[in-house]
C-alpha cells in the first residue's frame, strides 16, 4: 500500500503536537499539512518544540485544506460539528478528537453540553474511538470518534467488569486525579503556575460531561449510574481514574484476574499489574508519559465487597493522539501498534 | 497563671519540628526539652532549619528527660505505649501524637494493628484529639491521644451529617490525596525524589489503619462502613478529603450549608468553604500550609442523591502539631487561638 | 503611640496579598483600605483566599482612597510615578513597592527602562528600601523605594564584599533563579502550568532592569560591573543568588565569616548560614517561605581566588511585602521585627 | 552483520534501565544479559517498571555473565577499575559509564578522585566518550568511557569557542542546574521527598569533579580555569549549563552563530537554538526527556564582552545512556541515530 497522506485541522494544541510526533516517526503515514488559524505561515515547531530539527512544515490556513487520506480534527469542542460537510469533502477518513460526535443519543448533548446538535444524523455513523471496545467496527469505518482521555480510563477499567453484570450498577464511585495538560494549551486563571502548582483542585465534583461517554459505553441496557468527581494535581500529563465498585458475588482477586486477562490478555496496549509488593504495584501515570498503554490494577477490600480498580494512562497517547493513531492503524489495516511502541520514561 | 514548661518526645520528626515552632513562639507555654535519643547534643535547628537563630536549645537524652507541665509524646507508633507509666511520672498532662492511645476498644488494635495492647486500662482515660468533638472532655482532660490527620480531614467533614444520622450508613466512599511528609523524615524507596515526584500512588487502595478511628468516631451506636482510599499526589504538606455520601433524605445545598453552619458557624479553626466561581471554590491543602484551618466546602450532584465534601487541611498542623497546640490550649484554659494565628500563605 | 492606619494601592497582586496578611497580624498598624480597580466592591478574600475568615475588608475604588498615615504602592511599574502627586496628599508616608523611584540618577530610567522619568526631582528625596544599608535614613524618611526581589537577594549578598573593596570589581557573575511568582499575579504563555511546571527556563540573561540597582548600591564611586543572568526554576515563591566572586586579596573563609559578622551579626533578618555537613549547609529558599530573612552562605573555591557566595530569600517577603513592612517599623519608630516572626516551614 | 549481542552490568540503576529501553528497541543491537548482583533472578521490570511487558528477561549474577559483543559498565565509580581486566575477557568491546577511565593523566584521580588508579597504562587506551569530539578515534575503539553528564553539557557548548581560542581562559564561569535523576537510584536524605521537592540546593559550589574533564577536553595545550557550581533544582531528569565566557574579541552574536553552525551544523544530536521570541527560545531540559539531542543557545551581554552560552540535556540520556548507545552505534558502524530517534515530549 503507498503510504496514506494524512493532514491535522487545530494543529496548534498539545494534542495535535503529539499526533504530529507520532506522524512523523510513523512506519506508514506521513503527514501532509497541519492547519492553524492562529499560527499559519509559522514553522510547526513554534507550537512544538520537542519537534524542532524533525520537520520543516508550516502550519497551513485551513482555507488552503487540501485532500487527503486521513484527517485528524483537533478543534475545541463545538468547531467539528459545524464544518464536518466540508471535511468530508477532503478525506474519505476521519478521526475526531473532540467530543463532537461521541454520544449517539442527540438528547445527551443537549443534557451535557447544553445544545442542539446540527447534525444528529451522523452520530451513528461515527464508531466511538476506543479499539479495546470497538476493533472490529473500526476496520470499516470512515468516521471515528475518538474517545475522552478521563473517559477511556475509567472505560477500560470498568468494561470487564460491567459487561459481565458483577457490578451494582448503582453504587460505583470513581474519582480521577488529572494533570494540567488537559486543560489545553491556552491559559487561564486556573493553569496559571503559582496558583495551579502543587494544588489539589477538585474541579468537577459533580456533572463532568465525560460521565455521559462512560454510562453509554458500560451500560448494556441497564441503566446505572457513575459517581464521579475529577481532581486536579499536580502533574502535566497523566489520568489515574480510582474506581469503587461494589460486587454483586463474592469474587476473589483470582478471579477478577481471571476475567480481567479473558477481556485484555491479548490487548497491545492494556497491562494488568499485578505485583504484591514494590513501590510501582499500582498504576501510576508517571511510567506512562509518551507510552499508549493504558495500565490496570486492582484491590479487594477484605472488609467489604468493595474491589477498587485502578487505571492510568497518558492523556495525550492513550486518551489523546495515541489511541487515534491506533484507531487509524485498525482502519488502514496496519500493525496496531504502529509508531506506538514507545514505552515511557523512568523516572521521570 | 505561670507559663507551663512543655517537653516534646520524639524531637527530631516533621511534627516535632512544628511542635517546637508552635511553642517557641506560643504566648503562654515554653519550651523545656527536647528530647531526642539519634540527635541528642546537637542543636536543635540541625533538624529543624527553619529554627535556625530562633532557638540554641539543644536534643537531650531520654534519660535525661526532667519533669515538666506538658509532654508532647511524637513517637513513632508503639513507642508510647511502652512506656507510658514512665512518662506519667515526668508530667501530669500528655498529648500523644501517635495512635498508641486512639482507640477505645482494644480489640481494634488486634484488628487493624495486630498487636495486643499492653494498656487496655488507659485507653478509656485518653481523650481523643479532635477540638470540635471533645472540647469539654478535654477541658480536664490529663490525657489526649491526638487524632492522626487523615482521620482528621475525613472526620470533620463527615461529623454534622452522621452525627444527625443523614446518610447511608454503608455506601460512603473517600478518597484522600495526600502529600509526602505523611511519610516522616525518614526515607525510604518510596520518597526516593525521582519516584515520588509527580507520582499519583495509590499507597493504600484498602485497610487503612485509620478507618478504625473515623469508625470510632463517626459510628454513635450504629454499625457504618467507610470505603477509604488514601493516594500519595505532588506535595510535601497537606491533606485534601473527597467523601461522597448518599443521603437518606434530599436535602439541598442550602439545608447542607445550614447544618454545617449550626456545627461549626463558631469553630475558631473550620471555614466552611462557599463559593460559587473562582479557582478556589472548594477546598485545597495548598493555602493551608501552615495554618491550622481545616476547610469544608461540599456540593449536591444534581442527577443522584450523593454529596460530595471536601475537606483540605495541613497534615502537620490540623492533622499534627497545630491540632496538638489547640488541644492543649483547651486543657490549659488558655484561649484556643493561642500560638495558632498563621493563616497560611498564598501563592506558595 | 495611636495605631497607624495604612492604606494599600495595587490591592489584587501577590505583594498586596502578603502585605495584607501582615498589616491584619500586625501589633501596631492597622489596616484602613486596599485599593483595587478590578475588583473594586469584592471581599480581599476573593482575590487572597489564605484571608477568609481574617478580615471582612472589600476593595476600594481608587476615587474611594482617603487620607491615612502610609500608604503602600504595589502598582504595575510606570503606575506610581504617574500619580505620586496625589498620593503624596493622601499620606505624609509612602513606601513604593515598584521600581519607580529606586534609580538615583534620571538617566537610568532611560538606559534601562528606556522612559523619560516624569519627576526626576523626587528620585533623591526617596530613600532606597533595604534596611540593612540605610537604616538611619529610613528613620527619618517620609518617602522609601522598597528594593527588587533580585537586587535585594544580590546586594546583601555583596555588600559587605563591595563595601570594603575586596573584590575585583569588574568579574563578578551573578546567577539568581528565582520562581513563578515573580511574574506576578497575571498569566502569560509563560506561566500556563503545563509550560512553567518543571522547567529551567533562562528568561534574562542578560540585561535584567534589576542591575541597576545592584550597580547603584554597591559601586561605592568605583565603576563596577555585575554580569548577571536569571533563570526560572520549578517553585513558586523564593530567590536563590549564587554570586561568583573573584577576591583582590587571599582571604580565607575564616576571614570572611568575620566579615560578614561584623556586618550582619546583629540584623535580625540576615542568617549567615555556616554548617559543615547536613542537606541544608547552604541558603535555600524551601525553608524560607513565609519568612522575612535573607539567609547568607559561603565557601572559597580551593583551586582558584574564586569565592562563591550564596543567598535566598522570598521573593514575596524579604524581596517584597516583608522588606516593606521592615521599613514601615523602622519609619515609625517601632520594633523593627514587628510582625515579621513567622520563621518559616519545614518540610513544604 | 549479524546482531551484536550486549550486556549490562550494574542493572538496576537508572542509566540502566534507560539503557536497556534503547538496546530492547533499537533495530540492530539485542540484549544478551543484565546484571544485578542485588536482584538477581528477578524479572528487569521490577526496577524498571516502564519496561513492563517489553521484555521476560530477568536480572543475571555477575559470575553467570557470558561472553557477547559488546559490554555497558554502569556501575558505581571504582567499580569497574577493579575488574576492568575480567570484563576485558568477557567482550572485545566495552563501553564503562562511571568515571573510572575517563581523565588520561592518572595524576587527575589522585587529586580529584583521591586515590591511585591501579590501571594507569589502560587511560591512554578509553576513548573519552563524546561522539561530537572523538567520532573518528570511536571508529576503531574497543574501549569507550562514556563522559559524565554535566561534563557534556559543558564540553558541548564550549567547544568550539574554545577550540578557537577565542575566549579569556580563566574567567568562563559555569552554573549548572540538576536534576534528581543524577543522584542514582539509591536513597539518600538529599533525595527525601519531603526535602528534595522546590528546593534550590547549592551541592556543589566548587571543587565538582566533573572538571576534571572538562579541563581535559576543553585545555588545547593550555590552562584553563573553569569556574564551576552545580545547583539542583525541581525536577527528575536534565541538566542546564549556564557559561559565562569573556570573549577575547568582540564577536557578535551572527559571528558565533556561524561559529557554531560549522562545527555543530552537521551534527545529528546537537540543536542550535536561535528564536527571537517565545517562551522556548533558549535550551531547557524540559522538552528533552528520552531525547539524545543536545540543544544549544546563547545570547551576548551588549553591555560587556561577556558572552552567555546555555545548553541543556537530559542527563540520562545525550548524558547517559543515549550517549553510550550513539557512540556503540559508531564502534559497530551503524547509522549513528539508530535507536535514538525520539524527539522528546511537550508539554511534560
Amino acid at each position: 500500500m503507498h503510504s496514506p497522506k494524512v493532514s491535522i485541522v487545530g494543529g496548534s494544541g498539545y494534542v495535535a503536537g503529539e499526533l504530529l510526533r507520532l506522524i512523523l516517526l510513523h512506519p506508514h503515514f506521513s503527514i501532509k499539512q497541519v492547519v492553524s488559524e492562529s499560527l499559519a505561515g509559522k514553522p510547526v515547531f513554534r507550537a512544538h518544540p520537542h519537534l524542532r530539527r524533525f520537520t520543516d512544515l508550516r502550519f497551513s490556513w485551513l482555507s488552503e485544506l487540501e485532500e487527503c487520506d486521513l484527517l485528524f480534527l483537533a478543534l475545541p469542542h463545538g468547531e467539528a460539528m459545524r464544518r464536518i460537510d466540508r471535511f468530508r469533502e477532503i478525506a474519505p477518513r476521519i478521526i475526531d478528537l473532540s467530543a463532537d460526535f461521541r454520544l449517539k443519543d442527540p438528547v445527551d448533548y443537549e443534557r451535557w453540553y447544553g445544545m442542539i446538535h446540527p447534525h444528529p444524523e451522523l452520530l451513528s455513523q461515527f464508531t466511538y474511538g476506543i479499539p479495546e471496545l470497538h476493533r472490529e467496527e473500526m476496520k470499516n469505518a470512515s468516521l471515528i470518534s475518538s474517545a475522552g482521555c478521563n473517559a477511556t480510563a475509567v472505560i477500560l477499567a470498568l468494561y470487564p467488569l460491567f459487561r459481565e453484570g458483577l457490578v451494582d450498577c448503582e453504587r460505583t464511585v470513581i474519582e480521577v486525579k488529572v494533570g494540567s495538560s488537559e486543560g489545553g494549551r491556552r491559559g487561564s486563571p486556573a493553569s496559571h503556575h503559582p496558583e495551579r502548582s502543587s494544588s489539589v483542585r477538585a474541579y468537577k465534583p459533580t456533572a463532568h460531561r465525560h460521565i455521559a461517554e462512560m454510562v453509554q459505553e458500560l451500560g448494556f441496557g441497564k441503566k446505572i449510574e457513575l459517581h464521579f468527581s475529577a481532581t486536579s494535581v499536580e502533574m502535566v500529563r497523566g489520568v489515574q481514574a480510582t474506581a469503587h465498585i461494589f460486587l454483586e458475588d463474592d469474587l476473589d482477586e483470582r478471579a477478577i484476574l481471571k476475567l480481567f486477562r479473558s477481556y485484555y490478555g491479548n490487548e497491545p496496549f492494556i497491562r494488568i499489574v499485578r505485583e504484591r509488593s514494590g513501590i510501582h504495584r499500582y498504576p501510576d501515570p508517571k511510567i506512562l508519559y509518551g507510552s499508549n498503554y493504558c495500565d490496570i490494577g486492582f484491590v479487594r477490600d477484605g472488609r467489604s465487597n468493595r474491589l477498587v480498580v485502578i487505571s492510568a494512562l497518558d492523556n495525550l497517547m492513550k486518551g489523546g493522539a495515541g489511541q487515534a493513531v491506533q484507531s487509524a492503524n485498525i482502519m488502514f489495516g496496519f500493525d496496531e501498534k504502529a509508531g506506538l511502541e514507545f514505552p515511557g520514561l523512568h523516572p521521570v
